[in-house]
C-alpha cells in the first residue's frame, strides 16, 4: 500500500474550511467526491491543517493510504478533471509509510493580505481585508518582530476547550511589507494556535490605529489573555502560503 | 444641470455585461438600482461599450445627466456602499455639456489574460483563459504587430446586423509579453467591432499551435472573410483596460 503525499491549492471563498462537517461544503468533501468518482473508493485523506471558513491555499499538504493502482500522474490529472476549478492539485508522490500530513508537519507559513487603498477593488472581493485607513508598513514590520520567538500565544488564541493543550509556538519570521496598494504580513512557525495569525493581524491593525505601540506586543503576549491583544481579522485576507516538512 | 463622468471598476463574472437586458444581471442595472437608493431617481446612463457577459473592466466609463445637487464625492461615496462589492467607483467629476462616454470616447486599451501553465490555478478561475500548451511569447508579439495599422476588420467580427456599418477601426498599439506563468495582450484601438479581441487573441492561438504563421495575418484580414481567422477566445480573460477621450 502507498502512502501518497498530494499538494493542492485552493481558493476558499466558498468553502467551510478543509474539514468535513455537516450541512457546509468544505475542501475535503469535494476531494473525497474526486477521489470516489476516480477509484470508486474514499481513501481516509490526512489534511496538514484545518484552515477556517473562507480562508485561501496557496499551498495544502494531503497525505493518504492507497492501496489502489493508479499512477500518481494519472491521479493528478484525473483529480483535476473531477475537482471543482476552485481547487487544483499540483503534485503527487510517494512519501515514507510513516508519513502523516498534520503529525509529520514541522512549519507553516501564512499570508495575509490588506488591501490599502481608500476604494475597494472589486477583483479582491474575498481576496483580502480591504483596510482604507493608512497603514505604515515599516512600523507594523517594527511591531511584527516581537511575535518571532518561543511565546506562550494564549493571547492570540480564539478559546476552544477542545482544542486545550501546550500554548506555545515558535514563530520564525514575521515581517510587513507594501507591495504598491497591497500590504502583506507573512509569518511562519511550528505550529499555529486556533485564529493566531488574525489576531495577530487585528493587533497590528490596532498598532497602525495608534491604539498600541509596537512595543506594547510582548506585553499582551506576557499576559496571557486574549482581550488584551485586537480583534480577530477577517478570513478573506489569510492564505496557507507554504508548509514545511 | 450637471453632466457627470464616473470611472469604475468591475469584476464581471456573475454578470451579462454592461447594457441592461431581460433576464440577466447587467452592470447597468444593479448601478441604476444603486442610483435609485440613493437620489430617489434612475438617471439615463451612457456606457463607453457594451462589453459581453463575464468581460471584467479595470476602468469603465459612464456619463448621465443630473439635476439632483448631491456633490460628486458624496455620490462616489454613497455609491461604494449601494453598489455590490464586484463593483468600485473611483471617482465622479463634471464634464462638458455634450459629453457622452461612448460617443466621445477616442479610443480604448484592452488587456487578454492567458494563464500558460500545465495546471489550472483556482484563483483565475474566471479571470484568465487557462492555456496549457507552450506558448512563444515572442512568437506572438511578433504576429500581433500585424494587426497595427488602419484595416477593415470584418475576419475578426463576430456577424451581427444590428451593429453594421464601417468595418474599418485604427489599431494603434498590439504586444505580447509574459510575465511569469501569465501571457498578456494588450490591445489599443480608436474603437472595437464585435468580439474583435477576442477573435484576434483566438488566431493568435493558432499561431502558437502552428496552424498559421505570423504573416498569415496580414492575408486573414484583406480576406474580410470571418472564416479564415482564429475562434473567439473565452470571454474572461478580456479586460477593458483603459478608455480615451
Amino acid at each position: 500500500m502507498r502512502n501518497l503525499l498530494l499538494k493542492i491549492s485552493y481558493d476558499g471563498k466558498r468553502y467551510h474550511g478543509w474539514q468535513i462537517q455537516q450541512n457546509a461544503v468544505t475542501v475535503q468533501e469535494v476531494f473525497q467526491d474526486a477521489l470516489k468518482n476516480i477509484l470508486g473508493i474514499q481513501p481516509d485523506l490526512k489534511g496538514c491543517s484545518r484552515t477556517d471558513t473562507g480562508v485561501h491555499a496557496y499551498e495544502y499538504c494531503i497525505s493518504m493510504k492507497l492501496e489502489h493502482s493508479i499512477p500518481e500522474k494519472r491521479l493528478v490529472a484525473a483529480l483535476n478533471h473531477f475537482l471543482p476549478t476552485d481547487i487544483a492539485v499540483y503534485s503527487c508522490e510517494q512519501a515514507a509509510d510513516d508519513f502523516h500530513a498534520r503529525y509529520s508537519c514541522t512549519g507553516k507559513e501564512y499570508l495575509y493580505k490588506l488591501w490599502n487603498h481608500r476604494i475597494r477593488d472589486p477583483f479582491l472581493d474575498g481576496y483580502a481585508h480591504h483596510y482604507w485607513y493608512a497603514l505604515n508598513e515599516e512600523q507594523l514590520n517594527e511591531a511584527a518582530q516581537y511575535y518571532i520567538g518561543c511565546h506562550d500565544f494564549t493571547s492570540f488564541c480564539t478559546l476552544d476547550q477542545r482544542r486545550a493543550g501546550d500554548m506555545v509556538r515558535c514563530v520564525t519570521n514575521a515581517r510587513v511589507e507594501r507591495q504598491g496598494d497591497m500590504v502583506l504580513f507573512t509569518v511562519s512557525a511550528d505550529g499555529f494556535l486556533y485564529n493566531m495569525v488574525r489576531i495577530m493581524v487585528g493587533t497590528l491593525l490596532r498598532v497602525a490605529q495608534r491604539k498600541f505601540k509596537p512595543d506594547d506586543i510582548p506585553l499582551i503576549i506576557k499576559a496571557k489573555n486574549r482581550k488584551l491583544a485586537g480583534p480577530t481579522a477577517p478570513s478573506c485576507g489569510l492564505y496557507l502560503n507554504r508548509v514545511f516538512y
